[in-house]
This record gives structure tokens, sequence and C-alpha cells, in this order.
């Protein structure tokens, strides 16, 4: 997580809203990290998630990451938790709630639909106040 | 519509799962095509959707998708579904109807949630059965 806190505020540094991700593998060996570049990337789908997700995948020549932990500054979005699915992601720890956004604990929930074919292990709330201060701060200063 | 079936049939032929693409910008005009690539790109997030629709983004430098129309041989996935939202998709028109893994007509039906931010207008069922029997003559064929 240490290392999602990282590219987190690395991405607020650039003018993205922070998120960071890090994507470990058996024995904790990191695959991949990013933060958010939907500005940079000039695509709203490049979530930080998605990144690490895709990197390790290629990384590991398309095996599915049922042996990995993403680790991501906030509760990812419905879209990263769908893509997260098709990963076959093993678990999934994430910082702060996103009860707007959110797409595990919140809004659709999509590991614990019925139609949900596999479903990540999740832990939330990890060391969430430093991720949501950082969020709250990036925004505040948006407003200011 | 044609773009897109000529898409999910070379997406055959490449030995992927049959689905194509096209988006299209004001006045018809195509910003971009792709057949599922999930296999050659080690990517289990390369949907047709998700190329066409970053593609078109890029190429508009980043615009959102309000003002154009997804052609899909098969109802998006949630993940497609949930990033169509991010892109501010106009409007989706696609052809078969997927009530194992579909996200606009089926399982969570992401549009219709009360937390969606943008839904696009959607029209299923165009040219179903010739989208559908592409799908089903490639999974007997993998079954034989």
């Amino acid at each position: 997580m240490d290392i999602a806190m990282e590219e987190a505020r690395a991405a607020a540094a650039r003018g993205e809203v922070p998120v960071g991700a890090a994507l470990a593998g058996p024995g904790g060996r990191l695959l991949a990290r990013a933060g958010n570049r939907v500005e940079a990337c000039h695509d709203p789908s490049a979530h930080a998630e998605m990144q690490v997700m895709r990197a390790a995948t290629r990384l590991r020549g398309g095996a599915r990451l049922v042996d990995c932990t993403l680790y991501v500054t906030l509760e990812p979005c419905p879209m990263c938790a769908a893509a997260a699915i098709h990963f076959r992601m093993g678990r999934i720890v994430f910082g702060a709630y996103d009860p707007k956004g959110g797409g595990v604990e919140h809004g659709p929930r999509l590991f614990t639909h019925p139609r949900c074919l596999h479903r990540p292990e999740t832990v939330g709330g990890v060391r969430e106040r430093e991720a949501g201060t950082l969020l709250q701060d990036f925004f505040r200063q948006l407003r200011a």
C-alpha cells in the first residue's frame, strides 16, 4: 500500500485525481505500479487499477491474476471492479471507501451480484484516512 | 453495424471470441473500429468496445463521446457498460443480447442504477440473429 500511496501522490502532482495502485504477485513481488492517468493519456479508462492489471497480465503472458493482490488507494469504480472479474484478480486491498463512485461496497456492488463469475477477496478501509485526505485536499485545491 | 460485423468476423478468424465494434462521430463519420483482442493482446480488458472508445477519445484529444454512437455486435458486459459512462458515450446500438454476461439489459443493468452519472441511449437487438449466430458458431467449433 506504500507504493500505491506514492503513486497517488505522484498523480496529484501531475494534476490527476490522486488514486494509485500496485499489483503484487505470489510472495509479494511487485508486478506493476501506476497512478491515475486519465488526463495525461486522454483516456477516461486509464484508472490506476486498469493500468496495473493490464501491465501485470501482459508481463505474465496472459495468465490471469488469481494468485495476485491489487492494492489501490480508493474503492474501485464499477468499471475497474468488473475488469477485476475478467482479470480473475485474487485479492483487492483498498484504502478509502467511495460511496458515490465505488462499485465494490457501494453502487452496483459487482462482486456480490448473482451473475458474478469470479469474486476477488476484498479488504477495504486500509489506511483509509490517509488515502481519503489526499483526495479531499486535491478537490479542495481544485475548488479554491 | 456493417463494420462492427466485419470486425466480429475478423476476430473469429484470429481465434478471438467474435465481437466487433465501430464508433461513429457526428454525421456518422467513422472514428474507430476494432474487434475483440483479448488473446492477441494478453489483455482481458481488450474488448472491442473498450478499444474503440479509447481510440476515439484519443483521436479527439480527450473530448468525451456524448455526440457519438457505439455500434457493437453483442450487449456490452459490465466493464464496458461502466466504461461507457466514464467516456460519456451518447448512444449504444448493440446486436445480440447477452443474458449471462451482459451489463446493460442483464446482470447489474448499470445504466438504470440510481448511482449512474450518465445514461447512454441504448438500442438492442439490431441484427441480433446474425450477431448471435456468429457467436454460437464460434463456440460450437471450439467444443467440436
